[in-house]
């Protein structure tokens, strides 16, 4: 073991090796919190050469190890599972370039989403890719799990604002695959390896993000509806006959009645009462003509029977008070048995999973909250519980009961938050052994000795 | 050899493995029509279960196998080199399924693009990928160029219209990775390793695409620049300030001349003593106000100078006249020699590289014409020579010096034809050795015989 951590320190220098314990609790674990291990170290290379040279000596010992974010994570990916060494990229933030003619933004990994929304911004761009978790995780770990968040219906997942990227694979090989063209079919598109493989692959080091023009109007809503076939046909209709749509949120009334209900002093925008709810928000380029156009849209959307109700955001302070609700963030914090499942469906069957799902919990476990709502739009469903105790075993049952479903309506069972170890188990739900035995294939040909985040996806 | 067709034959029936020199005369091509090669036989599976028995035999016997779409690609990546059998997926097609909630259509990978437009369009949307060859060439050659064309600036290349396909490996393997949802990070997203690989890694057999709705207003421009700076600036305020660019497409006034001076009979819409021309579409979602808000930004853009002159089409004749200039097919079909390149650099190079292309062009061979245009919001560019001979070693020395400027200056000499085997000399000029190295580490992986597609990308 020494001899791995001599040379790590030879290579980094002491102070890109720690062994001090409140720094190796501090990586033991991600968000989820759940199964921590101290790492042997924790790496905090400077510069891609350091990482190549991290990796070659691991990769040459084969040694373990666990690629390490802002450890914002949701699915257990960068928690150590024992006997890792931590490679964070904390050191590693920077914007090394703005290019206004291309609309591109070349990053270092390790950079905060937050810092790059900024700079972005204060170019006159915007970035397409914003989550709650923006202060502290970094652009390296968006795109090693593919992130997506609140800005998906209009701009794609992470993936879609990578223009290129700079990897480095667990041999050490620096891949600069960094790009600022929108247009590239010089044979096979290596970047895509990297993005979504939860640091399986490579080290992920650099991106060349594209930016997006900032838009000019910006309009909120709440509506009812009142079955969830007119939701999507709202969403639809919407796109069809206003566009700029950039947020689609739908609640069920279960959902909208514990959020509402849970304060109280608050009077709901609408009353709880209706089966289903959508949050919506549009962002044009016409200050002066949008607030009409959205206005007339759902004045015809009410008429013709497609909402039930509908109530226009008139402030900031009204529309803070609708993403609120959606966020549902004070309701949620009081449980603390609250159990979060992040899933996709084929848009038109996210109906019927509900209904299945509902059914099915109340059946085994009676009574307990069983609430749904999601990003419709991008075919993305949240399924918060409160199974009422904080049993693993009774976890897991709930869990095991939404993927079944999640398997037998043919969709995923992770939507944005990746594999992990959470996930791993049911990875078999939502693909097919023959693609699980690809990803195998694939894993094995870039990182042959297994030295990379292993245990985790596969 | 003959083994291999007996079992072929049996596996796929007399009528699905021709011999007959006529049609084996049909398949030795592409559209460059460059060192053709009869292939050995062409199969022609009819489902995806053929299509495996098909490589599971060719495999094991170590036959290399030509996948053949439509036979309209531009880099040579489909014309056989000697001794493949051809696979052809002109059976395989038809649309499975038409979901307008989810917004999506599952299709064989032989149905023509054209086809699928129509289909799309039918039932209200817009299927996002549009390009000249659309009535031969079939969604799965499009996908396994990733191809581009007309309608990236506001959908993306190929590769962002695809949420799902399936494919057959070398060994006859049957990766069902069709997927309707937006979102789905279940593991490596293992659709990306078939996309712009050029039927090396896979045959394309299924595809889920996902539809857009359509717009509601097309307006059309042309208008005349001042220098290349204002180009790339015209294009930023128009995402900035109006949104809904549905094409951008920049002249160079030696372009302009030469296509508008072919045919001395019509009057250009403007004359031709502008440094740069621009084609711009808008399309929008507000029939009614796009008009006036489209020629309300044209006319602030003149007053500021970004302009210095433009003419808004005021019917469909018109905006007709425009794109024919812009697609220059009369001037060019008159030129038998005409050289045509496609490559991309970061925008804003493009204009320095148009000058040094020229610079160098004309030293070597004065009065050669040189002519410049392109997608400049994809970052693509089209070079179109005549360098008065048919000669290959001119031709040659010609891609050479155009190709070397775009290596010096970091850009791809493929933006969406591929690399096929015209451009595989020129894949180091725009990837590096690692990057290369790793396509390399992906093929073996995935075809370790090397029967699929041999000698071309790589
Ligand atoms: C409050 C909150 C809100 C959230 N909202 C969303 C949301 O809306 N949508 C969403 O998709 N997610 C959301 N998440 C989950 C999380 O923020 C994302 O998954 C985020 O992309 C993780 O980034 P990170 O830097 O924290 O990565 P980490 O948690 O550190 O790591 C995540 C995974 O990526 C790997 N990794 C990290 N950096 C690299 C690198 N440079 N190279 C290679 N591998 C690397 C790790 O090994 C691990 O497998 C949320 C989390 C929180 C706490
Ligand atoms: C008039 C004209 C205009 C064009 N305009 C454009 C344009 O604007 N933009 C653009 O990008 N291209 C353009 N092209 C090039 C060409 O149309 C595209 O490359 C198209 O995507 C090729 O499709 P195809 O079905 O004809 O494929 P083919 O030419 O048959 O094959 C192309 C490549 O894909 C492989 N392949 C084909 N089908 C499959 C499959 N099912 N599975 C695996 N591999 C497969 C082949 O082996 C080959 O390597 C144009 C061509 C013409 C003739």
């Amino acid at each position: 073991m020494a001899s791995v951590l001599d040379e790590l320190r030879q290579a980094l220098g002491d102070d890109g090796v720690s062994s001090e314990p409140a720094i190796l609790d501090r990586h033991s674990r991600d968000a989820t919190g759940i199964a921590p291990h101290r790492p042997l170290a924790v790496l905090r290379p400077r510069s891609t050469a350091e990482v190549s040279a991290a990796l070659r000596i691991c990769n040459r010992h084969r040694q373990p190890v666990q690629p390490q974010g802002g450890l914002t994570g949701l699915a257990g990916g960068a928690t150590p599972r024992g006997g890792e060494v931590v490679l964070s990229l904390e050191r590693m933030r920077g914007i090394e370039e703005l290019d206004p003619a291309a609309a591109t933004m070349t990053v270092l990994a390790g950079t905060p989403l937050e810092t790059l929304q900024a700079a972005a911004s204060q170019a006159g761009f915007l970035l397409g890719l914003d989550l709650g978790a923006r202060g502290s995780c970094q652009i390296g770990g968006n795109l090693s799990t593919n992130a997506g968040g609140m800005k998906v219906i209009r701009y794609g997942m992470a993936r879609e604002q990578v223009l290129g990227l700079e990897a480095v694979l667990a041999d050490g090989t620096v891949v600069n695959a960094l790009n600022k063209m929108l247009k590239n079919n010089a044979g096979y598109d290596v970047k895509h390896l990297f993005i979504g493989s939860e640091g399986t692959l490579g080290i992920v080091t650099r991106a060349v993000l594209r930016l997006h023009p900032k838009p000019h109007s910006s309009l909120t809503a709440l509506v009812a509806t009142a079955s969830y076939d007119q939701v999507v046909r709202l969403l639809r209709a919407i796109q069809a006959e206003l566009g700029g749509l950039s947020a689609f949120e739908a609640m069920w009334q279960d959902y909208y009645r514990f959020v509402t209900g849970s304060d109280p002093a608050r009077v709901p925008p609408l009353p709880a009462t209706s089966p289903f709810y959508v949050a919506l928000e549009f962002a044009g380029n016409d200050a002066e003509g949008d607030p009409a156009r959205f206005e007339a849209f759902l004045g015809r959307a009410l008429e013709q029977g497609l909402v039930t109700d509908a109530v226009i955001a008139q402030s900031e302070r009204e529309a803070r008070a609708i993403w609120e609700i959606r966020e549902g963030v004070g309701a949620w914090n009081a449980r603390p048995h609250g159990l979060h499942l992040d899933v996709s469906l084929p848009i038109a069957s996210i109906g019927a999973f509900a209904e299945r799902v509902r059914t099915r919990l109340q059946a085994r476990w009676p009574g307990s909250l069983n609430t749904f709502f999601g990003h419709i739009g991008d075919s993305n469903l949240h399924v918060s519980l409160d199974m009422g105790t904080g049993d693993e075993d009774v976890r897991h049952a709930a869990e095991m009961a939404v993927y079944e479903v999640v398997r037998d309506m043919g969709g995923s069972v992770s939507a944005e938050h990746g594999i992990g170890t959470l996930k791993r188990d049911y990875l078999g739900f939502s693909r097919s052994e023959a693609v699980v035995g690809l990803m195998r294939t694939v894993k094995a040909a870039l990182d042959p000795n297994g030295i990379l985040n292993p245990g985790k996806v596969l």
